[in-house]
């Protein structure tokens, strides 16, 4: 009962996890002993009144359509909806609310979990003339994640790199036939091509907390992964992530909060010090890019607006082995020197315990903090890590060259939840998975014109075309003070282009503003650089 | 015990109020028979530890400058601070650490409360080379309350409308011996020249709650008012407010949740429309332009980005008397008419309760909601009551022409926390305020100028000039699609100018876009308006 329900919650929060040494680690932060093989994936229940060992699942899906639940007798209350009417397994003993499994005739309805990179750029490509689409996400927004760090120190503001999923796909919300729900997937049934789901903030519904189960002709897979604690005591509870518009929001609340905190009479010095001294753990692009951020706001907004408290202001940066191990070494020498001139501190260490307000290093010594940023890399979340699918090495839902999980029928995975079996795991970056959605969604709209796109219908011998290849196109990681990094080797023993200084940041910063989704936010975030510049960052604490 | 609780948060929480039926309010709401008088004010202990009962507070300040606790042995913790050494009372009997009393030779330092539109005024105007100022609020930021109703639905941005303090007075951050403390005040002692706080947020500290004391030499109390419930049961449990930015972010939060809520399989016809209907309590400024944008929101928005559920939205103003009531008769009637053709429903009733998913009304009827705003006006904050300062009609602190508070020395009061003694209390508008904030700080410039600024200077028979005279500029709100009202008359029953419809709405706009404190701010605004008028609102929801 209580695996189903950290399983039924797993979605929607970060959760922990043991697992580590695996190859879409962001960098290795942590000494080899503590690695671990990953957990064998379990199933686990929906409902938390039928125990899970009443059900079997098959893994292979070998039965026909009168297996799928479709019924003829719907129920008016929502259009396509019908509850359960009879109950042909324990499973359905409780009668769900259900969007039912499209009618001959009727088009082929494609379910995308998530709302990242991955399911964006799939839902941005979906051919609506073929396809209704339903996207299942606790997040109705994509967070264009590389600019995230930018929005914790005020250089940009949070709207700026958030872009609605109705905004990116207009099907989902005005299509008779296609759907956004705001809900966490809570299992997925591939034999009868259904997922499971609760709603978020369902408490202001009469009968929360409230489960519905969607039909599926194709089924997408991007749920993404959740942030890696190692199992480290006391990071949940006390350290800060960066993978979330609101981890970013709480970050900048932090940071504000902590500056005027000094500020009140009687705080010692040795408090001033705690109080304002940020830590970062982990080197990879997102620590480093915020570490610099932190530091290019302390040098001129912290000097400028908090001068009673300027000096006590600190950035420690914590990493294993090396910053951005992943990058070319001229650079790598750079970022380490210029971080250093900027002030922040640099230090190699292993975490062994996070305190309230301290952490304890692996060599026994004391680090006190007044934030905690968490940078480790990524592993699987628990909503995956219930799935009975075959598992790519680091516990991601194990995929062939098509994106195609392999014991099923009409079930793709991509992005960070996805893993190839029989090929390198490709690390968890925006670029991967953005280029799976695309060749995905591509894939998928050439099967519908071909009438492949109902469930089980892949069995008529229609070609999927090419397998997906991955071609690296580069890293850029900023550094704040106009420096950023350009990595354009295409992997890290490859020979290429390598940039550092003034003409990369010029590079970051236009590559990011044309990347951006829409108009609107392109617009919002060029005013945000150019009035940052003016005005100086905004300060002021809301919430 | 529980009533020192109640006093010490209520400056940073709405409370309740079983007062009614005084001269500023903003419109009498409830039948005139649920109106009571004011409760007399009684004086709160700021520290928990210590019995009230055993402190006597002295209204009159006779005391000398021996009693206000000015030391001679700093404490080097903190500039200009000092724990007390010695106590001469039992309310000094645990050491509060203190930002000390000015000496001979030191600027004379100003106390500000609150950083509303009175408290910022003050800031912005006052003359810091003849003053160290210190702002304490538990707020860092002032809020453009006239724009904060097109914030809840996306038309303007949250940063748009708010100015952190420290902008707005830069010697706050700067000056050596200025400060802004995030923190609530939680008493006045009036014969030491002393105020008693509590620092928000101080969770982050080791010595939570955190107490600190700040002596002041002239005192400024401008810490706004709270919204009132007339004690009706579910009120506070159930309602939003809209009197703060975190009021219109849950505001935005809930109406989109419970769109989204809508499209889930399986909700009933029934939920649908009580998950779409918005209730709007107070037919004043605030819920006629709350309104208007909503409807505005629903027939542009809504319809364009929810065609699923666009049918099932409704907006409902109830007021138990008439709507704008100050407003000139051609006005009112315009109003009623546009807010009518824009689809929302007035009603004339009283609220006797509120429950979790409906109101009932005093005739018994039930009216379903899913979102309640609640603006019939505001009445005087728990802080306020406890003060034992003479009050005017209302329970406001009771000042006299000069804004002073009669009965001591060197306090005053002003916003919607002060009325006058004997003359009629002025309407909890922002005009009246920001007026009541310039005018003292141009007095207490002009007794700084005299060496009044100093601690019981003011006995040297310093002029203080011209009594506050209140001139009404006349009263304006925007009803949304290009609407809004302009009344110039002074008064009520005075003759003058009114307008309505476009022209007023481009009025509307141009003056507030004038109006916003900073540039910065200014741009945004307008940005925000041009981005709408594109775009369209926002509708990411964020947290």
């Amino acid at each position: 009962m209580a695996l189903a329900r950290i399983a039924r919650n797993g979605y929607r929060r970060s959760g922990s996890s043991a697992m580590a040494n695996y190859a879409n680690c962001e960098k290795d932060f942590i000494s080899e002993d503590r690695c671990r093989s990953p957990i064998g994936g379990f199933f686990t229940h929906p409902h938390k009144n039928i125990p899970a060992s009443g059900y079997t699942i098959r893994t292979l899906s070998n039965s026909n359509f009168g297996s799928r639940g479709i019924r003829t007798t719907p129920h008016y209350q929502f259009a396509n909806a019908e509850r359960v009417a009879e109950s042909d397994s324990e499973y359905e003993s409780t009668k769900y609310p259900t969007l039912e499994a499209t009618k001959p005739g009727q088009k082929p309805r494609v379910v995308v979990l998530g709302s990242g990179w991955a399911a964006c750029r799939f839902l941005k490509g979906i051919d609506t003339r073929l396809y209704d689409v339903v996207c299942i996400s606790p997040r109705n927004h994509m967070v264009f994640t590389p600019l995230l760090a930018s929005t914790c120190v005020g250089t940009l503001e949070f709207r700026s790199v958030v872009e609605p999923v109705t905004q990116i796909q207009t099907a989902l919300a005005n299509d008779p036939n296609s759907y956004f729900f705001l809900a966490s997937c809570t299992g997925i049934d591939s034999d009868k091509h259904e997922v499971y789901c609760e709603a978020v903030g369902d408490d202001g519904l009469a009968n929360a907390p409230y489960h519905f189960k969607v039909a599926y002709d194709k089924l997408v897979i991007a749920s993404g992964a959740e942030a890696l604690t190692f199992g480290i005591k006391g990071v949940k509870e006390h350290a800060f992530f960066l993978r979330d518009v609101t981890h970013a929001q709480d970050i900048r609340k932090r940071l504000l909060l902590n500056l005027m905190l000094c500020e009140n009479p009687g705080i010692s010095e040795e408090e001033k010090e705690r109080l304002l001294h940020c830590v970062v753990i982990g080197g990879g692009p997102t620590g480093v890019e915020f570490s610099g951020e932190l530091s290019d706001f302390i040098m001129r907004d912290v000097r400028q607006r908090y001068a009673h408290v300027k000096n006590y202001m600190k950035v420690t940066l914590i990493e294993a082995n090396e910053i951005l191990s992943s990058f070319d070494l001229g650079l790598r020498k750079y970022a380490s020197k210029h971080l250093t001139k900027c002030g922040v501190r640099l230090v190699t260490g292993v975490v062994k315990e996070v305190h309230p307000n301290k952490i304890v290093l692996s060599d026994g010594s004391d680090v006190p903090y007044g934030l905690l940023v968490w940078s480790t890399g990524v592993g699987p979340s628990e909503f995956v890590k219930s799935l009975q699918f075959p598992k790519a090495p680091g516990g991601r839902i194990g995929v062939d060259e098509w994106l195609r999980v392999p014991t099923v029928e009409d079930v793709f995975a991509l992005g960070d939840c996805a893993g190839f079996l029989e090929k390198p795991v490709l690390p968890a970056l925006a670029q991967v998975a953005e280029r799976e959605g695309k060749y995905l969604v591509e894939m998928l709209n050439r099967i519908g014109k071909q009438n492949g796109g109902k469930a089980l219908s892949l069995k008529k011998d229609i070609p999927l075309g090419d397998p997906f290849v991955y071609k690296h196109l580069g890293s850029m990681a900023s550094m704040g003070r106009y420096k950023a990094l350009v990595d354009l080797r295409q992997s890290k023993d490859a020979e290429g282009i390598s940039l550092a200084g003034f003409v990369s940041w010029f590079i970051w910063r236009s590559a990011y503003l044309t990347r951006v989704i829409s108009w609107r936010n392109r617009f919002y975030v060029a005013i945000n650089w150019a009035t940052t510049l003016v005005f100086g960052r905004d300060n002021s604490r809301i919430g």
